[in-house]
């Protein structure tokens, strides 16, 4: 069996376990349920980190050079061994590249955008989530309840940094420092889509007037077609019976200007 | 009636409800009437309520295509349901497409970095008013007067949040994540326009140099046309009475050099 | 007299008053010095605004139509009201469109990152030192000594505003207001060099490829040149003493190959 | 001897003076050992210092004018007076302007995100080493251990400034202001190539549709270079024996059709 076909075969599979990892978390975060429930959302997290570690393993042995594929794929390590970030795997339906190959010109900075807001949400609930996780139990923590960290995750993807709220566990500044990457990236993917649009908006009033002269040296060339085909002309008239017509010539000679 | 008739005549009387409940709202928040005079200006906001959700419904019901109508104008019905939303009908009268189409090359930037400075200072106005009508009565709240708010608001957009003051209820944080928003969006309209401005001048600077590399083809192309005229002259001339003179042939040899 | 000659002659003048103004200035604020020094910083300070008033006023005389001068100079009627806003005018010997027209290619960015860098500290000390005085008397004011003014006006510049450091009064807070859109224009000018930066130097990798195609097609217009250059000498030797060698026909016929 | 020599022997001795003084400062600073041990790190990171100056007074003796090598390499000077900028030569063996020559197009992009992410770690490391060697012992100092002192270099970075930690001397003030620069530069150089990456790909859908208008343009010059060849047959085959035969001629002028 080739990568390929593994990978076909595994793509839904693996976004349902994606999906349940997230669910699973969500509940056990938030809702906090007692033991025996607790357990069981446990049990599910566990099954889905069996799943990325099966199908990673998998591909691994698949792949036609496993040393390179290693070294070329460190967000799928990523999602076996940190559970937080199996939910990226969410984002592979849209695939960025593929969702620019097949768009024309102005749909592809919609799209863009659409992809960036989809995956600002899902990494700000995601981190929001997983920083809460470990910041609850932690002495002198500030960031207590969800809607805390949904709010402090909000106001660090956007660079704001209050300081009303802040991780202070390692685990969670390492989460922290994950979402300011995400936002450093939407912040340069919003100004590069503005850029890109506005560059473009410039360019088109300027060409309607660079038109004119394009045009004129496009003409300039059909213009000379026309000349050619009429020495053509004049040439294949000589050729049949001789036409010693002066005022017919003049004509022709006239006809160019 | 179509829905362009109806948006016609509705423009204004829109306009006029949006100023309206601004206006309303402001005195509401700012000044803080006592009973009698507070009711009148709820009064007033509701019928701008009103003017709205009448205006949605009978749009939505002349569109062509309702459910689709629906889908693309999700800004009508935030109008509607969320009434700090209204004042950004304000913007409409000065639509940036419209700004943009009938403007020359270099115009499109001044005139979108004035979009950007009126939406800037509108939007920072109305959510300042919107979260210090939400906080003032919130326990251990921090933003209670309308100078403090508006000081916040700016500190957000421009996405330096010092923390002195920050939105602690959830409507407050909601009207923030917009403001953050818009200031995204505003930095990121600042620099694609210097940066479609510097691109424009660096490349000035860079087709100065080329021009004269695409003068000689140019050039290149209107001596061809010259000497194919003359070749027409030269057969035009053979077809008249024969002239033989080899002299006159090589003057018209030299020409083209 | 015109315009143009005033500001000729008034140049210097007011590059020394500004100067005067920000050296007695400083004084004032980081120094304090007793009441006669004072009094005397205090005349000089004022000596320099009827500069500015001065030339205010005859600028707006000699303008050949005031109303629009004064609408557009906003920044001229700003130096007169507004004290601290006289050292802009250090900037004006820079001025970057001068700087800009001059400049070649590449060296634009290195001269606007130049422009950018001297505007920024130049702000960044104006500002931190009108703070300092507006602050310093205020009650719970946390900005009381220049190098805490000067660090905050670093961190708001940079939008990264910690909140160790924030103006409490109101002019404090617009003087900050004004460093905000200084430190977002620079921000964005920066970002601007940068991109301007590398998408010349993509281009550049990319043009050494398009570049044999464009040689191409300008070596196809240059062979037609030629073509037709053959032409007409096939056509001049014709029109002399009558070549019926064939032989001499078929080579012509074979050069263009 | 020339420079260009002696910066050859020098690039890996200096490298490696580099390298051994981020090593002993940072064993110094973190692990704090005890006197005699600190002591041989002092005389390490001493050493370092005298081979830079060294390496630097011989840069400046061989230039061939040494007054103005001095204004053109202030960072060489940088290096010998501020101990915690030497780690910068680290980055001098993938010298930004040789990773971009040799690279094609795209790839271009990919080194320079690299180069971004390697000198931002670099940058971190140091500023957060040095900034804690100075904050450490200074009263109501709140960057005291290395983790808190790393994420406060992070969060600078990112211009987010929580305000949870902040330098309050004088020289971790002015690391944290060569942090912020860097931080700005990194920000922007992020957007600048998310920016370029854009416009590239919208470029590449809009060029889809235009080649076609090219194709025809260039097609129209092929055409005519056919035409002019099929002038010069006729002409070499006039010269031959007369063809007086019209429908032959008739035949040549349908051809271009």
């Amino acid at each position: 069996m080739t990568q390929e076909t593994w990978q076909k075969y595994t793509e839904w599979p693996l976004l349902g376990a994606a999906f349940l990892f997230l669910a699973a978390y969500s509940i056990l975060v938030i809702v906090e349920p007692p033991a025996p429930y607790a357990a069981a959302l446990a049990i599910a997290i566990w099954s889905t980190w069996s799943i990325f570690a099966v199908d990673y393993i998998v591909k691994l042995l698949l792949a036609p050079r496993p040393g390179r594929w290693f070294i070329r794929h460190p967000l799928d390590l990523l999602m076996v061994v940190v559970p937080v970030a199996r939910p990226l795997r969410l984002l592979r339906p849209l695939k960025l590249r593929q969702v620019m190959d097949r768009a024309p010109g102005t749909a592809i900075r919609t799209r863009v955008m659409a992809y960036v807001l989809v995956s600002a949400i899902l990494l700000i609930y995601t981190v929001a989530l997983s920083v809460l996780s470990f910041e609850r139990s932690a002495p002198n923590a500030n960031i207590t309840t969800m809607r805390d960290s949904l709010w402090w995750a909000v106001v660090t993807t956007t660079t704001i940094g209050y300081g009303d709220y802040y991780p202070v566990t390692a685990p969670g500044r390492w989460a922290a420092v994950a979402l300011m990457i995400g936002g450093f990236a939407a912040l340069g993917m919003v100004t590069a889509t503005l850029s890109s649009w506005l560059v473009e908006s410039v360019a088109a009033a300027t060409d309607r007037r660079t038109e004119a002269a394009e045009t004129s040296s496009s003409g300039e060339l059909a213009r000379l077609t026309t000349q050619i085909g009429m020495l053509q002309d004049q040439l294949a008239r000589r050729q049949g019976p001789i036409e010693t017509d002066s005022g017919h010539a003049e004509d022709t000679h006239k006809e160019p200007g």
